[in-house]
This record gives structure tokens, sequence and C-alpha cells, in this order.
């Protein structure tokens, strides 16, 4: 029997219960050995609720029962999820985490505490729910130089700018619809502003490189700049927009890592990304292009991505998936020769200023007053240089995925 | 220093040696040793060539060198390829495939062959190229019931298909561009005839349901029949043609598995999948949704997935990936309850006949003198009864993928 304890009974917590109960013949036979929930950590009573037995308040309790091997952290937040996660590690439990606050922060120092006590620290549904992309880098592109990883990590983001697009709704009203149907937190400045997008494509990026990269000091643009002018033109032109955590590995085999929304050609397929749903474009020196596909959030899909390391852990013990990567955080690489093509709105009377500081570049169409224009291919110096020159000819820019 | 044999060097062989050897640092860090290639077997010379010292005629020298511990099987066909592929197990030698006609024939007796002398059969490479979807159906999904996998599994036909909608142009002409861009054999028919799909499915079939399901035995559904008028009243009402091998787990357990077109909406990520690029759809009972993209075949990205094979043998060795399937080979379960709607195209003056057969579908589109028609959710049975008393008045039928 391998006894699990799940910390946290809020969405994905429940969900793993959920996961391991309704799927318990797949998951014991994949484990190698009946799978059940002994322990559900949490500190709120839920009478009534069919697993009322299992609930205890004190992670004490499982930290010191030997017949848990694994527990599931889905409590969110960096303070008792660490200490609690740190303790089961430290005694040889193994851990599986949908928190990527925790992983984003202290992922590195976990899983070395993990190797030290034979057992492992595990968070695929730590990026993108239910598509398992870490498991794809650290298992299967195993052979290749991953030169780049563009994301469409938050579903609220990528349901906003998907809804602007198909309903012509500025982005105000569309944020409401979002917190209306539960697609938006209350507070949804986490998602909008590109922060839970900037600790995913960190956590990649720490994946992809060997290195620690502070998301904090990820630069980060997140969506709130969008009109619904933008967005028409860019619809005009072919586009959608989307935003994108994108890892980027430079010459020297740094990797530089920014947030910011993008114009994504239609026919390019983060383009039909639509919606809550995610997908992680990856591309390696050998394979080209790969994408993988999947809802980036919800209690199931996300649930499940938890259940999988379980299964991992139940499986393989102390031999984790990930390699790992440095603890000493370095700030990310500032990009060494990326260049883009810039989509810039303005004012239609400043149209021909914009077009005489980017010569090369074109029109890309008008919608009430303002003006888009895309120019050629330049570095990011050169277009802030171009920008900061017309001053407040500029109402907005996107960079061009190409 | 991990000593690898190449079996056969032709495009997908010469693949492999030049990703170990152009990603080395990469491919030897992962392994945990260097990896070098020490022998590739050909009944060809190849003067001149930079690997010539590595040439070898007879298999024997491979197996007879213990230092050799994996072999990488690009041969093809199920003769010559078969018989090396069991000598080698049998001297504990793992084998990475991408050889899907042995897979989908002899995979289930050549795993066990492996489990018996403590290697790896491994064969991530024989279905959908560069996407990893065997290590994540066997890995990655685990916690999951798989309820369906839907895969556009051969570029070939994905990239006429795609053609004919981009150009209008009819089957014909577009085989011959496909012959003259290489993307096409000279002798096409296991790719347009979907044997080629077939095999594939039933590898993922064979995974899924853990039965051996004769890839012969597979109702298959070519694209020849496939005319422009098809592809232009689909593009018209949203959709696009695809070539899908579909396993669809009936409410029994069993899994029905067919090859066939179908029209998908442009909306929907498997639509997205243009030209010569490949991916698999697949539905779960807890993750919902899912897709892996990426190039089906070529040889960088085919060798790439040989060579995470390898880099999967290094680390494991005998603890292989998949928990193999049943030996004896079972036909595909027929669907139980699965209902489509229909594409039907006839003669325009046939329209009213076809209409009055099958109530409550609608009209789709007129081209050429020739008319579409969308029945209803209907059985299989329903609709090739009502097809059969139409007779002639039925110029082509397609299922729709809803």
């Amino acid at each position: 029997m391998i006894q699990v304890a799940v910390f946290g009974y809020g969405t994905v917590g429940s969900g793993v219960v959920e996961v391991i109960e309704r799927n318990n013949s797949i998951v014991s036979a994949n484990s190698g050995d009946k799978v059940n929930v002994k322990y559900i950590l949490d500190l709120r009573d839920f009478p009534g609720d069919p697993y009322e037995s299992k609930l205890v308040h004190d992670v004490q309790t499982i930290i010191d029962d030997d017949e848990v091997s694994i527990c599931c952290e889905t409590m969110g937040g960096v303070g008792a999820a660490y200490k609690f996660t740190k303790m089961a590690l430290e005694k040889g439990k193994s851990v599986c985490s949908s928190n990527k606050e925790l992983v984003a922060k202290h992922g590195a120092e976990l899983m070395r505490v993990a190797a030290e006590h034979g057992c492992a620290y595990l968070f695929e549904a730590s990026v993108g729910g239910g598509i398992p992309v870490l498991r794809t880098l650290t298992t299967a592109l195993t052979a290749e130089r991953i030169t780049q990883i563009a994301g469409i990590l938050n579903g609220t983001t990528n349901f906003i700018l998907t809804r602007m697009e198909e309903d012509g709704a500025d982005f105000d009203e569309t944020l409401k619809k979002a917190q209306e149907l539960g697609y938006a937190e209350k507070d949804p400045t986490a998602d909008i502003e590109g922060h839970d997008t900037a600790r995913k494509i960190s956590i990649l990026t720490d994946i992809m490189s060997g290195h620690f990269v502070d998301s904090d000091a990820v630069p980060t643009t997140g969506i709130t700049g969008i009109t619904k002018t933008d967005i028409a033109m860019a619809r005009e032109a072919g586009y959608s927009i989307r935003l994108l955590g994108m890892a980027s590995r430079n010459e020297d085999d740094s990797v530089a890592v920014r947030v910011a929304p993008f114009l994504v050609k239609k026919s390019h397929p983060l383009a039909g990304v639509c919606d809550v749903f995610n997908a992680v474009f990856v591309t390696g020196n050998m394979l080209g292009e790969t994408m993988y596909y999947g809802k980036g959030a919800g209690k199931l899909a996300t649930a499940s991505a938890v259940v999988a390391d379980v299964i991992d852990a139940a499986r393989k013990g102390s031999s984790t998936m990930y390699s790992g990567w440095d603890e000493t955080p370095v700030t990310a690489a500032p990009s060494s020769g990326e260049r883009f093509r810039y989509y810039v709105r303005c004012l239609g009377a400043k149209y021909d200023d914009v077009q005489a500081q980017f010569p090369g570049g074109c029109r890309m169409g008008s919608f009430g007053g303002e003006t888009g224009f895309v120019t050629g291919m330049m570095s990011e110096e050169e277009f802030e240089a171009g920008c900061s020159k017309l001053g407040d000819a500029v109402l907005g820019t996107i960079r061009i995925y190409d």
C-alpha cells in the first residue's frame, strides 16, 4: 500500500483526492501497488465531506507517520508550504507539488534536500497544469539543444485576449466577464500583469539552462495596455495577440527570458490556442518545432499532473526526473542579438512621423483615428531609441513573433 | 563509455549518427557517460563518408562485441530488422527503433525478449517521428483513463490535404507535387491508402488498451477518394479535411480503432496542423483534451527521438518505459455506440433524395454541379443503410469529427 497525504484541501487538493479515488485501479496499477489517501491536511473543517475522517490539522501527524511515503503539496504560497515540504522531504517522503511560486523560489534547494534524503521533489503541475511539459523536456527532448521555449502559460489572460478578439470587446469589460465566469480572480493582478507567466517561464528556463532564474527579475509586460484597436488591427492583418513567456538561447549559451504580449500569425499553432487553454512551443536544434497543448489550469487537469508525479515517485523513488539547477539565483541573461519586428499604434495624424523614424516598415490598418504600423527587423535598443524620439506619438507597441 | 551500433545507414540511421555527434555533450551528459557510435551496419559501402571506418557488413561483429550496449535499428521492414533486433536483445543489448512496421507486428514479443534479457526495446520514433507521444502516454498521462486518441500521423497525406485546400488543386496533381518535393514516395500506396497511419494508430492502441491490435485488421480508408470539390465544400463550411487514426474507448473498456479522413472544424487544434506536421490529440477522463505537435518524419526529428531512447536505455537499462501489451493479436473491437455526423457529396439533381433519406441533416454547399449535405448524428449502421438505398446518388462520404 502506498500511503499518500494531501497538504491543502482547496481546488487542486480536492482534485488530487478525486483523481486517486476515481481512477484508483489505473493509478494503483501504474504505481505498482495500491495507492491510498491516508491524510488530508487543512486548517479548516469540512463537516459532511466524504473524506472528513482523513482530515488532520497538524502536519506533524503526517510527518511522524512512517507509512506515508508521498505528500502532495497543493497549498500554494511560500510560507507553510515551504516549511511543510522541507519537513516531509527531510523525513524521506517524496513531495509532488502544484505550487509554482514555491518551485520558482525554492525549487533548486528542495530538489537538493530531496536528493539528500533519498526521495523526490516533483512539480509537473506547477507549469502548464495538465500539459506534461516538464517531463517532456527532461525525459523526452534529452537529445536536443533547446533553442527557444515560447509558452501561453496563463489561462486568464489567454481567455481575455481570445474574447477581446472574438467579441470585439475592450479589456475592462472582458476582464469583468472573466471574473464573472470564474476565469479571473477578484484581484487579477498576478495574471494580467504577467507575474504568473513569469514564474512559469522561469521554471522552464531553470530546466532549460540549468541556472536558477529569479522570476521577479524577468522583464515582464502584462496585457492591461492592450486595446481593442490593437486587437482589431492585428486581426485585420492576420494576427492574434498572445501573452507569451519566452526563453531564447543566446549564441553564448546563456538564456534570455521575458514575458510580453506578441502578435502571432494566425497560421502559427500558438494562435490557435484559445480561451483557457495553454500551450508550450519548444524549438530544438535537431527536432525543430514541437508544441504541447492542454488545459493550463482547472481542478482535475492540474490534479492529474500531481497524481502522475505520485505515480512517478512510487515507481522510481529517489531517482527524480529532474537533473535540477543551480541554487544561486542569476538574473536572466539579457538578449544578445535578438531582433524583432514591432507593431506600433499611433494617432493617424502622427503616422508620417512614425514611418519616417522607422524606414522599411509598413502600414497595418486604421481604426477610430488610430493607425497601425509594423517596423522592419531591429534590435530592442534601436526600437527604443526610435520610440523615445517619437514621444507621445506612440500610443502602444507590441513585439511580433516571427 | 556507452558504445552504440546503428543498424542501417539510410536517412534515419545517418541522422542518428549526426545527432549523437553534433549534440554529443548534451547526449553524453544526459546519458551519464560519453556516448560513442562504434559501428554502423549496412550492406552498402560509403566510400569517402566521414564515418566509413565504423561501417561493418556483418551484424555478428556487433552482436559479439560486448562493449556495445545499445543498438539503433533504423533499417525498416520485418525481415532482417526483426532477426537482428532479436539477436541484439538476446545478448542483453537494448534496441532503440524507428521501425513502425516491426513494432506494429512484433513489438510485444520483442519487449518480452528484452525483459527476459535485462535490456530494453524502445521505439518512440516509430510513431509521430519527433513527437514524444509514446513517452507521454506511458510516463506522463499515467493517472488518466485515456478515452480517445486521434492522430494526424502521416506527413505525406497531411501535406497533400493541406495543399489541396490551399491551392484548390486536385488529388493527382498534388500527389505529383508531393513526389517532386520528396514528401511522397514513388510508390505512395502505404501513405495515401492509410496503411502507414494504421500501423501507427495500432501501436498507440496497443499502449492504450494493453492488447495487440493487428494493424492489417484496422478498418482503413485513405485519401485517394477525396476530390477538390470535397475540400472546397468543407472549406466553405469552416472545415478542413484531415486523415485521422482514431482509437476510441468503448463503454466496456474495449478500444475501437479506425483510419479515415474526417472533416475537422477550423477552430479545432487538429485543423491547424498543416503540411508535413503531425499531431496526436489525446483525451483523458480527468485531464480533458491535450495535443502533442511536431514533425512526424524527417531525418533529424526522427533521429532525435531514437537518440532520446538511447539516453533512456543508458540511464535506466532494463527498466523500460513501456508496460507492454499482450502478444496474442486481437482484432480491434468494433465501435459500440459511436455516432458521427456524415458529410455526403451527391449530384445536385439527387440532393432531394439524399435529404429525404437523412432527415434532420442540412445542405453544405454546391460546386460544379455537385452538392454537399451533412447528416445528423447517427450510427455507422444507420448511415450505411441509408447510403445503400441511395445507390449511385452518393458520390462520396466523409465522417465529421465533432
